[in-house]
């Protein structure tokens, strides 16, 4: 008899903020593995706020999920059978394979992890795709120079906490802004920030910056958009720069999303604001992984992961990035190894 | 007794659009010129969009006007009388001298303009800080490649009808943005765009420029800001350039500019804007002079000019500049030569 693949289906596409109904637990029977491929049993899933995106059927960077076909996203999962001279029983793995307790993959689909570099879990974070977001977001778009001030906002989560420490290594003055001062106790008692605002605790976010950047802003790391990047857009320096990573602010939103214009701004600043996605850099992956791997081991970077338990507690994951509850990566473990 | 030097100053600062309370003409004495000095007088005036901000007193870019002061800008004129080794009487210069009819210069206020390259009044536009805005903005935050889609915002304007054409040049397909027929004849029949938009005649600038640019928006150079540049947002490709030169739509709101938040459609197409201003690029204003200069002689460049006749009129033509009024570059002549 096959094994019983639990899996966790598109069931309909959201308006707003994601529900009960948008998600379907299915059982499938596990595939039988052929020549050249592996069976995986999943670790950890990831979960992040740009899945939120592939939910519309809308033209975007990356293909929209399919209805009724498995939540795609990053995850580990441990080699327990394998048709491949590549890999092993008890290899760790990462790749695309989702929110699905088995998945049987080709060679070339999964990517093996070194489990004696970082814990492997580091792959869904610090050293994988949130890392390198980091890495080529700030050092490409926004090339922050010794002394000048970085702005951060969703500072907390895992691309914007990795953000700030990449920033501190480069000599920069670093700002956080998130919502709870545990978040901003966080980014300054243990990553090193030089400030931070909890916007949820202020009526002023403006003045807040007025404050506490009195040299302005020069490069501003947008994780979120909405008001809190409109304040931080009144704040700019000559030829600021403005990675745009992420609107969660927007994410959810049914109608449209309206704010201050930013023409004029950027005019009279000479400011770049400059959108991206990860896979633009996909050629310097493995650059930017070596570098993040060696701050890592040289513990200049380090790191914060909320690990909740269970397969069954994905989707409620998932809705919690949207209530700004975590701090750095949350992740989801759904199963343990079996040859370790 | 001296010479009466007319002038117009800056009277008070408007609350949205100037009007005739704005300017004040008066008369002063033309001043003595003293060792290595010299009197111009005026023969042309530029009046330009930028100069509304100027008018405001807040903290931008450029300097804002002071109150009870000649209206600062650019000027051509000829030297009267000199006590300067470098110029002599007859010579044509252009400097920052502004709305007045005489200006005693120091040596390195000014630049002598050779007459024999082209009419002198190039020098207000495409031979000048218009033609050197549109080379930089274009060439350097645009990078139009062969075969790609450039879109014009204010395009029959002094500085977008220079861009399109720089575009052309470079191999681009070409389609402007303007507000009457007789502008979008002007920029297919005269300067050979590829498409126009006349946006006064249409219900629907998207759907447009769907039709029109069935390929999508690779470069958009943005001379307006408001709802035309929201409708340019969402026709973008991926890896999409924005040069925000210029943002006239709102230049003379007195209310907050809103529209739809960009930030998401800069990340879904890794798409960047930038702003900037023709001074950013001052260390290289020869290469762009040189560059222009060749291509005017060469017959790839044209222009038009609009030159409006008499010193009291300087205030109606640059009121005309936001009424959408003027087809390429708007001067006005104040004065005639002595020397020729």
């Amino acid at each position: 008899m096959a094994r019983v693949n639990n899996q966790i289906i598109l069931a309909e596409r959201p308006q707003g903020l994601p529900d009960d109904n948008t998600f379907e637990f299915v059982k499938k029977a596990v595939e039988d593995v052929k020549e050249d491929q592996i069976l995986i049993k999943t670790l950890y899933v990831s979960v992040d706020p740009y899945m939120r995106g592939r939910m519309e059927n809308a033209e975007s960077y990356i293909e929209p999920f399919k209805l009724n076909e498995v939540i795609e996203g990053s995850s580990i999962g441990e080699v327990i059978e394998s048709k491949s001279d590549q890999f092993k029983t008890g290899d760790v793995v990462t790749g695309m394979f989702g929110w699905q307790e088995y998945y049987v993959a080709g060679e070339n689909e999964v990517r093996q992890i070194d489990p004696s570099i970082a814990p492997i879990t580091t792959n869904l974070h610090i050293l994988g795709m949130t890392g390198l977001t980091s890495y080529f977001g700030l050092l490409d778009i926004g090339k922050p120079k010794e002394g000048e001030t970085v702005v951060i906002s969703g500072a907390a989560g895992s691309v914007g906490s990795t953000v700030g420490q990449i920033a501190k290594i480069k000599g920069a003055r670093v700002v956080g802004i998130a919502g709870s001062d545990e978040k901003i106790s966080f980014l300054k008692d243990e990553l090193n920030f030089d400030g931070g605002i909890n916007y949820r605790a202020t009526d002023n976010i403006k003045d807040d910056l007025q404050r506490i950047c009195p040299d302005g802003v020069d490069v501003y790391f947008d994780n979120v958009g909405g008001e809190i990047s409109d304040a931080v857009m009144t704040q700019l320096n000559r030829y600021a720069r403005i990675p745009v990573c992420g609107a969660i602010s927007s994410y959810n939103k049914e109608e449209q999303d309206l704010g201050p214009r930013v023409q004029q701004t950027l005019i009279k600043k000479s400011a770049l604001m400059q959108g991206f996605t990860v896979g633009n850099y996909s050629d310097r992956f493995k650059e930017g992984a070596k570098q993040l791997g060696q701050w890592l081991q040289e513990g200049k970077l380090t790191y914060r992961e909320t690990i909740r338990e269970g397969f069954e507690n994905i989707p409620g994951a998932f809705l919690d990035l949207f209530r700004g509850k975590n701090i750095g990566k949350l992740l989801v473990k759904v199963g343990e190894r079996e040859y370790v």
